[in-house]
């Protein structure tokens, strides 16, 4: 319990730093640099973490990789559910996002909600690129904590 | 193993953001910033952990819970080495502090070693001030990765 939390709260001051704490940038901005920190993070520890596992077979074996191993490792749990087109798009439900539960429930948060899946789509997005999966991450929430984050593979 | 790697490098991606990443600051002001950052993750940290345990009996017993279950928890070791003058002086000797072992060992990084010791003084700093503890927390580096944190407790 208490290992997560320090993640939590390390990126609860990452997300109010970069948007408060430092100098006037715009919300685009501030999001695109949650972004580049979650791309790093996410290349990182994906060298960590499949140091020792073997190859993966296809594209889908590596979504299936993120889906469950790294969701694990960083959030405790696995993703939900994983969708795609067989095409180059994969969506991945949470049903209970962790870095959105401490948010209250409401439609007028639902707002900042793309400040706490910056980085996740970095970090995804970072972890792909390390494995030689180019694409492009975005995030949408529904309602809280519940979000969806889609991949789009970028094909040569 | 790769849960404390998620950790190490969002506080890695954090140091490089404050000093690089966004507008210009002075050194002063981003090791600053990064001791804030520590300072409100200790505050949040210690109230998670603490929930179910008792109260302390004194200051030094708060000294040991940090030296050991605080410092197990994020940086997966015991504080090597606690000392004391018994008048509100502790120094903490860490022999391979964590957020230090990926810096190269030479004395020309040196200089680069407060950046990597802010976010913790600052961790310190929150967690005894939730735990009704005023104090001053500075760190110094004597040779990669040992370094030690010295509490200067505020009377009244």
């Amino acid at each position: 319990m208490a290992e997560e939390a320090v993640f939590d709260f390390i990126h609860m001051e990452a997300v109010s730093y970069v948007f408060q704490g430092g100098e006037k940038v715009s919300e685009d901005e501030a999001v695109s640099k949650l972004e580049h920190m979650g791309f790093a993070t996410g290349y990182r520890l994906v060298e960590r973490l499949t140091r020792e596992s073997g190859r993966y077979k296809d594209e889908l074996d590596i979504m299936k990789y993120i889906c469950k191993d790294l969701w694990v490792t960083v959030y405790k749990k696995q993703i939900d559910n994983l969708r795609t087109n067989h095409q180059g798009v994969y969506v991945l439900h949470d049903n209970r996002f962790r870095l959105l539960t401490h948010m209250a429930n409401g439609k007028q948060y639902l707002q900042y909600a793309p400040r706490y899946l910056a980085f996740t789509c970095g970090l995804v997005r970072g972890c792909l690129a390390n494995l030689g999966v180019t694409c492009v991450v975005t995030a949408e929430v529904t309602h809280l904590p519940a979000c969806k984050f889609q991949i789009q593979v970028q094909r040569g």
